[in-house]
């Protein structure tokens, strides 16, 4: 007998016919003997019918009656699932998330978790019940209702995991597993059947979308075994994500991710001097503008510099206009952007312990005359920017490149 | 300045647009240097919406799912009203039941409140904030959600009132008071000014859908100064509920209510013995079925005697069974049964100080021809049951017999 946890996200709960579906899954884990604990987001568009009846009233509502709103949501679907598995004969018990008491800070609309009180929900365990909670929210010191932002649901998924020391925290969701890269764009991509967690964060922080960043972190932090497998399929073993230490071997690479939102801006000619950078990115994130990739040159005169870095495509106008209004105040020479980049990434630990990972990247890359516009390398990664256009074409040559189709 | 505590029902909130009327209304209270507390339902049509999904999944929905699932229906409703009081410059916060501490008992789906913690919405207020409440919803001693039944918004605004021991409970409704009787079925039906407590309750629990009869008990028990008004009209004073004492001259009748949904049950020729009444209700009763007038008759041959009884006619089928196989066992010689049938009152608390009100009556629908099957009376009513066809003219000709078109 286990202790599981399964989280479903609101395409699996998005009918009543596939409430229904999901109660049958959680009941043939019951009839296995294990104890169940079910997470649920709100039925897919009920979020967005929410907000948009809010923006109906105000242009930007406010957070904390926000939170009052969207909070509907799942607590329409747990009792709705209740309900289902009580049809099929099982036990079962709602739980918003301040009935819980899944506690949080304040910060309305993303609000992260401070602590679980898993008491009432062991006792319900333990006395043959399936748990049923909502996603997404908790409750602040004072009672407020607390959400956790978009994707929530699956860090308190992985919250409960920790907090029941659940055996396994298992993410339903419309893919069936986490591939190599994206099946759309590389038909021979491979589901992996493990995957470490530090390159899931690489893999979803560099756009791979299968688990909310947020949750990976928390599995990883409190040692949760974490899986993700489709909730439209009957059978699978989905992809489980591994601590290092459990792992026999490691394949070289493990994936690659790519992100097609990217947008680049050179700041050329400026003063090589101490605290350059900061003249630069002060007044971008004063605007709260995300800075990812940053890469510094010595310029060909060896007292200036060119400095690069990427945003996200939205905020590209806006960080733009920033900085031509600074050019002068730092002594730029000249400021360039373009919009039409992408970033490309291999992903794997065992890059650690192999060389010429790089080079053969590079290599595959220029052999098809796509130029690398950026590099930017971590212990487990090596990401670089290209033109757009040629996406496509650097993910495809890279994951044959690698055997990445052939399972390690 | 006064304390005032305003409820809308589901159709005076069903649209953004009457969301934001709602807003103006509460915010030239404000504007006045009143103190509001609003108290609302689901948005019309919502309630049903829930309902409909939960009995897609079980026939007799699970009580404790049900509640999580339709209290969201005015949680939905405290969020969309805040922001629009926000939208207009007025601090606002919205409470659900839970967050109130509206403590109920756990018998969901009609739950009744046992007490009202009213500290926070009391520091609210005098922080300057417009307190929206969620009407209908409560929570148990255990946390559970628990809701008071249908209409409970009413009870909410009325025991928030007494609560806060607020100067007025205004009830916003689609008519614009209480009439002398429904305008649809008399054109000339006069909306009261005021009309008594016990009035009231008699006029509630004969039919009168103005306001639910459960806040008007509580209304009374607990002094509260009760006004029903339309929430599509910008004035008028609509109608508010007096304690008598307060009434400087009383008139005989105050209105007609009438209730369209009766089923008449006699049993005939049982044996006049101690214990007769409930051999034959007691069935009944146990079977869930409320019984409302009842009344007997001696036989004609002085050993048996004649039993008869309504109940509402949705109950009548199932009632006559019950009778059908009980009638051996209490010797009864024939079960009849009529679901044609109304009941029509006259309701008044002058009635204590004039006789004649009952002959009077009785004259009245004797020169229509209509029969009268059942009587029964209180101190300050009369009904009568009658043939269902009749009941429209047996309403038009009391009205007019006693002088209703005229302002006492």
């Amino acid at each position: 007998m286990a202790l599981i946890v399964q989280k479903y996200g609101g395409t699996s709960v998005g009918s009543i016919e596939r409430i229904k579906n999901v109660a049958q899954r959680v009941a043939r884990f019951k009839a296995q003997g294990h104890q169940v604990v079910v997470v649920v987001s709100a039925m897919t568009g009920e979020t967005n019918r929410l907000i948009g009846l809010a923006k109906e009233i105000q242009s930007h509502p406010d957070p904390r009656e926000m939170d009052v709103l969207v909070s509907t949501g799942e607590q329409v679907t747990i009792a709705l699932l209740s309900m289902a598995l009580m049809e099929m004969g099982l036990k079962a018990k709602s739980y918003t998330g301040a009935q819980v008491r899944i506690l949080t800070d304040a910060a309305h609309t993303k609000a992260r978790i401070l602590s679980i009180d898993e008491e009432n929900l062991r006792r319900d365990l333990n006395a043959g019940h399936v748990v049923v909670v909502a996603g997404f929210q908790g409750v602040d010191e004072k009672g407020n209702i607390t959400t956790l932002g978009r994707g929530g649901s699956d860090t308190t998924g992985v919250a409960l995991a920790a907090a029941l020391k659940a055996d396994e925290c298992q993410i339903y969701t419309d893919v069936d597993g986490v591939y190599t890269t994206d099946p759309r764009i590389v038909p021979e991509a491979r589901k992996l059947k493990t995957i470490t967690f530090e390159e899931m964060l690489e893999m979803a922080s560099l756009g791979s979308k299968v688990l909310q960043i947020r949750s990976v972190e928390f599995a990883g932090k409190y040692k949760v075994k974490l899986r993700v497998l489709s909730s439209f399929e009957e059978e699978g073993e989905g992809t489980l994500i591994t601590f290092e230490e459990d792992a026999m071997e490691q394949p070289i690479i493990s994936g690659i991710a790519f992100n097609r939102d990217e947008a680049k801006i050179t700041v050329l000619g400026v003063p090589d001097r101490p605290g350059i950078a900061y003249a630069i990115l002060g007044p971008v994130a004063e605007a709260n503008i995300d800075v990812d990739m940053i890469i510094q040159n010595v310029g060909a005169d060896g007292t200036t510099t060119d400095f690069t870095f990427t945003v996200h495509r939205n905020d590209f106008t806006k960080a733009m206009e920033i900085l031509k209004k600074v050019q002068s105040a730092i002594g730029a020479r000249e400021v360039k952007g373009d919009d039409k980049t992408a970033k490309v990434s291999l992903v794997g630990v065992g890059m650690r312990s192999h060389s010429g990972i790089a080079s053969n990247m590079f290599k595959t890359l220029a052999a098809e005359g796509i130029n690398s516009q950026m590099i930017s390398t971590s212990e487990i990664k090596i990401s670089v920017v290209i033109d757009e256009k040629y996406l496509e074409l650097a993910v495809r040559v890279l994951h044959k490149a690698f055997n990445l189709e052939q399972a390690a």
